[in-house]
């Protein structure tokens, strides 16, 4: 459906050429101070045009807050939030190849199969424009939480092609440890530690490396030279994040991640901490062991977890990536097949985004944001009501049972 | 929550050591055939004790269909189907060292800080045995699906820490592609194609290749003698499923796999079709031409998409793999930090699961019949509803909109 | 929450003062023609200022199609709404009195409780304008509706104060049965068999019957003059439903009218059927037996049920009433305690509703065909998976379990 | 659907003659005292058999949790809970006459006609024992409301037929007012203030008036004596309940209530507060002033409103009543028609409740219990996150737009 959350509801609506795009937003706590420019700051990251990586088409994109907050303060009620769409003219960019033929990997052939009818624009819903009204609501979302528990969410272009961000140990032992048996090199989770939107915003391919930025600026050029296109992945890292969240047993914080980023246009792959490198550590070097933290609590020396464990926050970093791959638009001529049945040449003109991830930053920062603002409502529903509990009940329990004497607990 | 799904909606409950773990099922068809022992056939293959690679705890699992049926037909009402525990007695294996100590990556400490209280069996609900209501509602899923379209699924393990079903291409070129650019060998994709339950079960560690079974099998039995763990991957192929599946923009049937997925325990990463490799490959190799199919309707000569455009099935194989990390509970000692901040040194004793991946192969399977059950079921009502109204309409729209006058649309 | 209906989700936003109020639809089937005087018509109806008897404030209500139709044909992505309001300055028709009190039987003092601030305007939310996304939605679900099945759906007011549509049995037998023992009378069944909205609105108060309108305007005069106001309560006629609607054991199809109709602001009853009167009435008269229909199928003679049978509609007409408070803004002075907690005297001024029954209607017409649509797609859902099954095990079951050889069923 | 609320999730499962009903609860907040006797008292409450004025079948109903305690405290996690069926043969009271005829006002009709297959018994999820889990589920919230609020909820038997507690006032004027405008008597206001479970089930017909309990009891023994069946209205109280609760603009607190009880097997109305009586009163009778309350907050003088208003309650006492319709099992000859479309007289034999009433009492509490807890936890998640949020936003507000400097706001 087009609505994500439960505690936090976003409702996302529109398509290419329709009048407007945006969401509803419902759930967002009362009494928080938030303006349209706000929320105007992550759309305009997401607009196309920004440099010459990108699409050139230049969107606007202003946002326009409809209800729910007065004077700037949110009121509890839904917000809703609008962009108009420019273009309004359906079929636009289409023409009579475009009627005869499924684009290969577009959306076209899937939707009019499902719907039975389609926009003529193409994919409609499968537009990068439904995106919008995501980063409208997870921008909503990320103020509340920077606010609340000074979250920080960064994400950055980790890898165009073959062209990657250094992620795994290249030296050969760590503390006696086999490095390659570990998952991930220190360079890489120091940068998780440190990064910051500003350095991501530097480079225009995002990526916070600048040698690592232009190579992978040289590879979507060279994608675009040969009317072509290429994939790569986005990393996203979560901080101060609280302990705590996430609802087994199935919507685990992994789990309403990964539904997340995986709704979003074009994504193949997630991953969290160590992902699919930690299958090959054994366990005793995957596990992280405790350490007593400066405040008191616990906290774990390694992070291969990716600061979940058993589906539920640790308050260690959260961190994951995503795969998007190459754009199916290119401008290529491809041999393919008529929706009548016809093997024909397809050839599509006009100028498109050469590689996505760039312009899919702000969209995996909002998505994470939205999710993490629903585990937030979860759970303080739950430690809201059990606080109204006697203490009595547990303080009998066993103490295997209950968190013990210690500042931490 | 506890529950997965909104038109097939699957609640689960239970822990380790209460009465019983079990599932309700709301939303499965009326007037299907079913009793006790087409559920049981995939419990019994989730079941510890099948082989000395897997705990030897034997569990039995006999699973009791509580409602829903009569005669053994479906009434359509909620199915609730319940199996068991053995072994009710809280803490018992738990001890003193225990009750002082978080397990490393387990989620002892997770669990007690969500809840402020936990089992004493420690994480609970993360508990393996909670997987037991997933594979009874799993099963149940797949009996309508394979009655209604055929649908098989197939799942196998596709790693075991570094040892691996070849997957990418070794040759150095295909019909003069640069090899190194395609996402997937062809032999592993046959094997996709062609492998069944049976090939899969032959080998202990369920892995249809018996050369690189036998090593995946050696590997674990030596992290087993080191008292350690090793992780693995799962892959799963599912063929035979009806195109229009489904629901953009939030609930595209990737974005719904990953959510089935990520919420198994254990999981940390998951990638569709070409997947974190796609990434790698140029638009024009990866896109996935159309070819007229022998019964009029439209396929694809690739299936780099993983059967899903747009976020709905194009009636083509989906496939997926999961990462499983290695299990965090070990027979080493392991150096960690108590609850109240001492450092000390763990040991874990008793036996336990060296590798998950052989045991998660109907977790698996389970997850993703309730996936697509649940998006079979919003597409029937689509196109229940859509085929109430006059085609007049969509007959009115130019072209580009709607379906053309070939057999296939 | 400001969501309705789990298969056709209706999602609505908007204050009394905000930018606009609207909705999101989500679940509308693709290929229905639709354009924005469909959905003006009800909106229209449901505007103030249409007679004496409402409040002359003209808020014209412009309704905008954002996304979801292209060339006028449902696109089966959601449906956009919006109405811009006229006056978006806050805090217009306030002043320091209001600041100081809470109105009596507003919802002023439980906002400003829930939420820790509220629109200065008042309720916000509350407000009547929030009703405009329901109008909204409830006309493309009534398009769809009426075009699937010949849906008709007909609200009017039945009782102004004490002013009734006579509705319950005068005489003292009818065929031997004693009349007061009887739910309902011959003649108010006939009406809600025949009763058309151009009838009902023939009648400024909306009433269909032009003798007790009058009674009824009298009435609403009267208090007008007092500088009061008046309740009342609105009879809705469902015609021509399918059968088989309605999801037990908890989305019972009259559980689902009474939560539709009694979120409907001012509301404090629902009956369906006999309702209260039909408690005193003995089974033997109450039950509806069974009767053959000249299409085959069996019908009832009486229809005390109201439609409904076992939570699951009968085919039946399905009719109810619904009870509007007199509303809580009167121009009268009131005794009351401010904010903080000091008595005194509270003086309303401006125009106002002395009466909102007559505006309820298309409101309560709206939310029936939300209710139903929900309903008709849940159905579908069952419908449509279940014929995809051999219907030999259903066969195979004992005569009791199935339906016979009847043409019926 | 068989799920009723969104942050107290209770699904429930079981038909007459399966092996068991019951429920799961997601999101009973961790940390509480429970066993199953705190169920049981309920469950026994509701069983059968319990006075000649109910059926005489005793089906014991002995509950089991299953899950989601450990040591008798809730650890937030699923709780399960069951209830064997003792005749578990399917089939059992029916007989050839009740395989040709669907029998009047029953769902053996609809049930027939929506799943296309029906249980043998009859109406399956119509049948009473359905109400079980309900009833586990609500005495599992109503045991966390006291002990969070000292909730009370108090339901009884407010009329029989036409043998009813005094509703309504009969004194010609009170206070100088036309008492015949007022909604309700002050003995029925002081009863609502004052009656406790304890004098409920005093009497068998559990009306806490021992004088019109006994008229009921005849009513009732003479519907029984002519093989005939009667109706009846349930009144239900709710003291002490929090301010602030329901989810506007949908899940108004009346409307969750409306669906809850609406949900009920046999209901046909639902009123709160002044009810279908209060569209008869003019405004300046109907609200509610406001007044300063001992401990500083503000109480309204008189309670129309029933505890709501704008869909949120206000602290004062909530009081609805339910109508439920006459059984429609009867011991009498019914002239009616087959399934087949043939004309005949249908015969049941068996003993059957000729008043439902009496064993309602504790479904209704329960399933106020029920949407209670739903809203109760919706309001912590808002109450929690909102108190996160620096004042400053709220305080900058002009006065009309925030509670003032009174220890009540």
């Amino acid at each position: 459906m087009s609505t994500f959350g439960t505690f936090y509801r976003v409702s996302t609506f529109g398509e290419s050429h329709c009048k407007a795009v945006g969401c509803i937003v419902d759930g967002i706590p009362p009494g928080m101070a938030v303006e349209e420019q706000d929320i105007q700051r992550q759309l305009t990251r997401r607009r196309p045009g920004q440099s010459n990586l990108t699409t050139p088409r230049d969107e606007k994109d202003k946002v326009e807050i409809l209800s729910g907050t007065e004077r700037n303060v949110t009121l509890g009620t839904p917000v809703a939030m609008m962009v108009r769409n420019q273009d309004q003219r359906p079929h636009d960019y289409t023409d009579d190849t475009l009627d005869n033929f499924p684009r290969p990997s577009h959306a076209d052939y899937t939707y009019l199969q499902k719907y039975g009818v389609k926009a003529s624009s193409g994919g409609g819903r499968s537009s990068a424009r439904e995106t919008i009204g995501r980063v409208a609501a997870g921008a909503l979302a990320e103020k509340f939480l920077k606010e609340a528990y000074g979250l920080e969410i960064v994400a950055f272009v980790s890898s165009v092609g073959q062209v990657a961000v250094p992620q795994y140990p290249s030296t050969s032992s760590i503390n006696d440890v086999d490095a390659s048996e570990l998952p991930m090199s220190q360079e890489f989770l120091e940068l998780l530690n440190t990064v910051t939107r500003e350095q991501v915003d530097k480079e225009d391919v995002r990526c916070p490396d600048a040698n690592v930025a232009e190579r992978m600026r040289q590879r979507i050029m060279a994608a675009k030279a040969k009317n072509d296109s290429i994939g790569g992945t986005v990393t996203c890292v979560l901080r101060h994040v609280p302990i705590g969240l996430g609802e087994p047993a199935f919507d685990k914080l992994e789990a309403l991640l990964a539904h997340a980023m995986m709704s979003i246009p074009a994504t193949k792959g997630f991953e969290i901490g160590s992902g699919f490198r930690g299958t090959q550590v054994p366990g005793s070097l995957h596990n992280d062991p405790f350490v007593a933290k400066a405040d008191g609590t616990l906290g774990t020396k390694t992070n291969w977890s990716g600061g979940i464990q058993g589906g539920i926050s640790n308050g260690e970093h959260i961190y994951f990536r995503v795969a998007f791959k190459p754009p199916a638009t290119i401008s290529q001529e491809q041999q393919t097949t008529q929706y009548d049945g016809k093997e024909g040449v397809l050839s599509t003109r006009g100028r498109h985004d050469p590689c996505v991830v760039p312009r899919a930053i702000p969209i995996v920062e909002s998505m994470a944001a939205i999710a993490i603002m629903d585990a937030v409502l979860a759970q303080d529903a739950r430690a809201k009501s059990a606080s109204q509990l006697s203490p009595a009940a547990v303080a009998a329990l066993p103490r295997s049972m209950k968190k013990h004497n210690h500042p931490s607990v």
